[in-house]
């Protein structure tokens, strides 16, 4: 079970991100270990085919795996990507993306993570993209507020 | 050299993806087997912590990385990222990133290249970003206008 | 269902591959889309600390990626590795270790796999590497017998 | 300059190595940041087509990238590798293959380097493999002596 304070500071990292407002995303999950966001296809996301850019797939799923080691985390932790791997399995057409990160191993220091990117067109899921991805726990800097 | 022809067409990926205007990204240099992108900060851009995302560091290199794949690909071929791989060294912390991509190998099918982001940060760069990606050569669809 | 052909060829090549010997792996199983092999410790598999080398794990779970991914290759195909990403999520101390690949998207040229290898401690099993790797399908040469 | 405390320990970590010597690898250098090693062909090195097996390709590499972030790291410290990406660019089809790693930046936990093999065809080298690893330090364990 996550805390509710932990769930809390997981939504906190979301919603501070100006590339989540960006890119228009939205949450569909948070819980312990694991974090799904989905986001709508337009024209300012795509590659020169239309499709949505594999960059912005990325960064979807980048952030999901981010928030899901963020909630196995010590208290005090802000989460940083060491390193991330994706494969594009199938060009990214439709009107919507949802990426799910999961936490397979979290340690003190590192957490490691997998994540996958399904595209919806015409209500169907498509697997896109995979990732594999690796996370560092550094200690918060106090709020600059 | 690159022909007056791959570089247009090169020239225009980069125009033809919603993405790059979204961003803001700039052309600093495409030549032959070689493409360089930058970009300034502002805060759509950012991650929690106020610094260039991770997404948006991937998501230019990963489009330096397939345009300057692209400049080697045969006539009449569209480029698509298979895979890539980056590790994020610093943190992405300054007023503008610079991110190149050159090709390391390039066959009829497949392509790789390998990348470099810089951060400046009052006019110093720090590299922030090596990434290593492959890339695949697809027959162009028609176009169509 | 694997056919009795594919999966003679997917034994074939395990058997055919002098590394697999120089390690001493044994092939579990090899379905459709599957490939699992095992390997028991020996000092020559270490590295400095007495555990087996990380290029150990990686050579059997890239083995056993390449032979999932074959059985799902057209006909008279031999297979790749184009590149394979594997994160060692703890020390592989123990008697054994068992390396399952499993095919994620299987194309025409491209087939994309998965891999997780367990360390056996006092028959105890940890999960110690997770790998997602990139095979391509090419003509086969004829046998040069 | 590498302190000779450093030199003799990375070697150590070399020379501690069965897997090194089941494979018969030799030093070529070990110097600040780098270390290149190199391997003759035998038959117990293949994979199915007879070039070197992508994992042996993949064992050299990891612990010259190893051994060469292990030269940067703080006093007291052992080397583990995180995770490595690999990409094949050519078979590995020669009578000699000679891996270099290279450090891209040393911090206090976390080392990433880049490698580069080269299989050499009747004394002429081609580039085979291209690899991204991030290591960490650990603190040593006490010699079991």
């Amino acid at each position: 079970m996550i805390s509710p304070i932990k769930a809390a500071e997981a939504l906190a990292i979301f919603n501070g991100q100006g590339a989540m407002r960006m890119l228009g995303a939205r949450v569909v999950e948070i819980a312990d270990g694991v974090a799904e966001f989905e986001l709508d296809f337009r024209d300012e996301l795509s590659q020169q085919a239309g499709y949505f850019h594999a960059g912005v797939v990325s960064t979807l799923i980048d952030t999901a795996g981010g928030c899901a080691g963020f909630t196995r985390m010590p208290e005090g932790s802000d989460v940083l990507t060491v390193e991330f791997k994706i494969n594009l399995l199938a060009p990214a057409n439709g009107e919507k993306i949802v990426a799910r990160g999961e936490v397979i191993k979290s340690g003190r220091t590192l957490t490691i993570t997998q994540g996958k990117v399904f595209v919806y067109k015409d209500g169907k899921p498509t697997l896109c993209a995979l990732m594999q991805q690796t996370l560092i726990a550094v200690a918060r800097k106090s709020n600059p507020a």
